[in-house]
């Protein structure tokens, strides 16, 4: 069985977390995109819009961000409702493609309009054979098993105030925070962790992604990756009946990791970059 | 030695720490100043308004919330500039007082005004024959050794990015910063204990105040206290030449502490609230 997994996570592609506003001037360095590109080695991508309630000018600003960049196409995906979600010409767009980048928005909308549909069946299929899928702001968040879908950010973390919803499962035991120091998300995000310590935290900065391959990822962009693991908290007081109180958790261990950082998923372990 | 400093900390009075906008409402709970004039046990407070460039209604507006809590007298202490802080009838202010309050404005004030002058030496015998040091925003800042004074919130932390001075050493061995969730100033506090994980980071949201006797503090208040622990921090680039880099630090321990939760400072531990 542990065999049988190992397999089944070889055989798997790249997924790109991506904390919201990734550099996209045509003439910038485009970090980010430039290492989705690479990864596409020449082939198709497609732009999944579908977080966005109004996606008008996402193919755009991304075409043009792309355009130099050696993709073998950019085409987006868009899902008005969630009956369009099984289309046949919807559901083809991705059978050819070498990766999947999802645009931001609302998590919720991706979950709600592709969950259990063909297109989800699709993404997880191009995932298995070995594709990148990645994802920014909303399309990060939406990545993991469960995922943060709201809570406030910059102030006092309370213990009711934090919705999680079922996300795509591409990444397991993990739970993402996206525009993490430009919104002050580290309360929230140990709250979500305090839920339930399996279950590790990555807040991601802007301009900044963790780049997963197997049980490693290593970080790349502008910004940071802060890493919360609960695994060793001696309290914490989420379980109490009492939405108002203030989060109270104690011995969390955290890690900020900047780009060429790297970080293994299963022994829960950073290694600092080379450089 | 160990004895007489411990000694000598016994004989040590109060420290109020509050992370800044303490809720003052003369109609209101007013939690901290409840706590802060319950230890003055009917004594007389001086509001020390220096940390302002303009401290006009500061007096007026801390007299209204401290009026029905059995303060035997408020009174101010401004110092316009450095020559005034030797001013007799200044530091008589500070000889019957049972306890002074630090508002709030530029931590700089604070320590370029009255460091090494009569004041400064007045506040250290004041804290020595056990009365209450209280501050708020600025006023929390000036207390440690090393201060934080600058450093940029709400963004990915860059290791140059942070600027520290001496500040009053009322508490060794801590670094405090204040309106910590709400201005998303958690990186830049593990940045400051990157620089010397010898030193404690305090992280006190608005509202919420360390209360520090001898080695422990307990949190009182509306918001959470964050510690970050370095002491088993396994890597760090803060010494590296580069100002722009992310700041890259792994293996840092963190407690979030709401009301009624205890700190050893000494030990490094935290005691649950006990409701």
């Amino acid at each position: 069985m542990a065999e049988e997994r190992e397999q089944g996570g070889r055989r798997q592609g790249t997924l790109v977390i991506i904390g919201g506003h990734e550099e996209r001037d045509p003439k910038g360095p485009r970090k980010i995109l430039r290492e989705v590109a690479r990864r596409i080695h020449g082939g198709k991508l497609v732009l999944a819009t579908v977080a966005s309630h109004k996606p008008e000018g996402y193919y755009d600003d991304y075409d043009k961000a792309f355009a130099d960049l050696e993709l073998g196409g950019l085409v987006e995906l868009y899902v008005e409702d969630r009956a369009e979600a099984g289309d046949r010409e919807k559901l083809e767009v991705i059978d050819d493609a070498a990766g999947i980048f999802f645009s931001g928005g609302d998590q919720l909308r991706i979950t709600s309009q592709i969950g259990d549909t063909g297109i989800e069946a699709k993404v997880r299929a191009l995932y298995e054979r070995g594709g990148v899928i990645a994802g920014t702001s909303a399309g990060a968040s939406a990545m993991s098993d469960t995922m943060l879908v709201r809570g406030t950010s910059s102030e006092t973390h309370r213990i009711g105030d934090l919705h999680m919803a079922p996300g795509l499962g591409l990444i397991r035991d993990v739970i993402i925070d996206q525009h993490f120091a430009e919104r002050g998300r580290f309360g929230r995000l140990l709250g979500a962790v305090a839920h339930n310590p399996r279950v590790l935290g990555l807040g991601i900065d802007e301009d900044t992604a963790a780049v997963v391959e197997g049980d490693e990822f290593t970080v790349i962009g502008s910004g940071a990756v802060y890493v919360v693991d609960g695994e060793h908290c001696s309290h914490s007081n989420v379980a109490e009946a009492q939405p108002e109180r203030v989060l109270s958790m104690h011995d969390v261990r955290v890690h900020v990791l900047a780009a060429g950082d790297r970080f293994d998923l299963a022994k829960r372990e950073p290694t600092p970059s080379k450089r």
